[in-house]
């Protein structure tokens, strides 16, 4: 390969060419290619630019410039079932004796979420314990990482992690490059939720809220480890969103992102704010690429949002109209190259 | 005033010169100035260059660089009571009848601490629900606020927020130089630390964690509040301290500084964690210039933290040896200066 006679110096005068210059050429850039043009696209952008402007009356300092993210059907999907009930299923399947009632577990073992349902709340805390109660969050964390790395999706066959929203990775990088910090907040179970927020969207550990059981502090071994206690101590869905928030974070968000009713507590406290404030719900109306759901859905009903979304001036994303793509096909396409490469690779280590 | 001819071209390369070169001129310079050189200042820097050295073997990514820290009697003193009860006691005062016992409502009005201590933790309940509970969030916080700019320590007579420790003030400045994100774990409640912590430690309400009590969501009026409700619902001390980082920041620290037994189990559970570990105890040791307590004292007992010490190799702080400085005598004399200047200037506005 040849080496161009003017690269050592070309490198670093590049790099000055990017700090001094390169900020107004990336934000000519479109800084959501999986977004079609219109209102909704443009409402974002134009709420992001006033926000960071500072010659604008909207501009809010950048301490101030907090971003909440739900998690199911927000920034991945959510049917046909939260992706974290299917690793407490796929954990609770032959379970130890005596940990399930032996009718629920038949239901477990035939994936027969009717009979499940039915049995209410604690039929579902059981179930949920039998992998998420008792065992320290390490172990807990490494277990969820095994199980994210084998399972896949009931219908699309794809590994759950590929099941995130591309316009939404988008959008969060999008925030974080306008000095944004971005956060998520879940209904799901903040343990669950730390073991792959970093790599599938790059909020870290401290970013992440949702919902909590309550640790007990244990010295077996001579060392102290946190056992996860088989309860709920917050559920962190409906009103308890602002609640977990004023708590975590001592302060309304700017920007507030959900796709249900269960968001809808945290999109209405922060649009309260006084100044400027976005509230965005996602609705899924999109049948061919995913699933479309409002409503009636058992699953992320998303009913008095969009009686509110108007007079709140929330915007409502159209999955169907306003998103050039769901998932990364190309991400997966590339994905299951290199696994084919990978077979490939043992095929012929092995031979 | 004359206005120097290159006086356009010399500032932009004096910026460019900073960012060039300002790093390693900074780094020549002590960081710590209000603290005796020694081992414990010797250890504190070595560690904090190991962990951000990228050719150490004990580098730390620059995520994971956590520096947790106590706050009373850590990062500003904790005696005769702690800062909180202060208030507490004060707006107890004059409580609307039936809001305490007789007996204690008059405890209270002589500051009598014995009396209000032999009533146990319910006693100290009422008179904390007095002024923080059973109103929003944002209205507690005003009341703090307001106290705060008006309250005098009953020994020093300083606004208490200026009895902040002022190498503990260069530690935090230090480490976020340093790429360490800085948080508060306090045994006080998060809402009242949060009034504060941001003018005086730099931590933004964002990084304060503390006691929480439950949280409830009112719609009065129209809009969503936040009512604090009269319990408890994390007690953020002792064992309560590593709970609270786990659950809220979902991973160990690197850095846990803190003063009493209530910080050893925070110390504990940071230290045991694999790779590069600090714990640091601030021992008070200065009866001149502050106050001299440990294993014996009621508030803010250090006895089991000495005992480990040495075992888990963590840092004693000997305030009357390490510390130069324990108050900024600066920053007091200036703000009394401005006072008298306040003074003046009202005296001749009403001329």
């Amino acid at each position: 390969m040849r080496k161009h006679r003017f690269s050592n110096i070309a490198i670093p005068l590049a790099v000055v060419w990017l700090s001094l210059f390169g900020l107004p050429v990336l934000a000519l850039a479109d800084p959501l290619p999986s977004w079609e043009a219109g209102e909704h696209k443009s409402a974002i952008i134009d709420f992001v630019k006033a926000t960071t402007d500072p010659g604008s009356g909207d501009f809010v300092p950048q301490q101030q410039r907090i971003a909440v993210f739900d998690n199911d059907g927000t920034l991945w999907s959510e049917q046909p079932y939260y992706f974290q009930l299917a690793y407490a299923l796929d954990r609770a399947e032959g379970a130890p004796p005596g940990a399930l009632s032996d009718s629920l577990q038949t239901a477990v073992d035939d994936h027969d979420l009717a009979t499940i349902l039915a049995g209410g709340n604690q039929s579902l805390l059981d179930i949920v314990n039998v992998s998420h109660a008792g065992m320290s969050v390490e172990a807990f964390q490494n277990d969820v990482g095994d199980w994210l790395a084998e399972a896949r999706h009931p219908v699309t066959g794809l590994p759950y992690t590929e099941m995130v929203f591309q316009p939404m990775l988008e959008l969060l990088v999008y925030l974080r490059d306008a000095g944004y910090a971005t956060y998520i907040v879940s209904g799901g179970g903040v343990d669950f939720m730390r073991v792959f927020a970093e790599d599938a969207y790059g909020i870290p550990p401290q970013n992440v809220m949702g919902s909590t059981g309550n640790l007990a502090v244990s010295r077996e071994g001579g060392e102290i480890t946190l056992v996860k206690q088989g309860d709920i101590a917050g559920l962190d869905d409906g009103d308890g969103k602002p609640i977990t928030i004023q708590r975590t974070l001592g302060q309304r968000p700017i920007i507030a992102v959900g796709n249900s009713d269960g968001d809808v507590p945290m999109l209405t406290w922060t649009s309260e704010g006084s100044g400027p404030r976005l509230g965005v719900l996602i609705h899924h109306t999109d049948d061919a690429r995913e699933v479309a759901y409002d409503r009636e859905s058992s699953i992320g009903k998303l009913d008095q949002g969009l009686d509110e979304a108007e007079q709140r001036q929330w915007v409502v994303v159209d999955m169907a109209e306003d998103w050039r793509t769901v998932y990364d096909q190309t991400l997966n396409e590339q994905t299951q190259s290199e696994q084919s490469q990978g077979e490939t690779a043992r095929h012929e280590g092995s031979q």
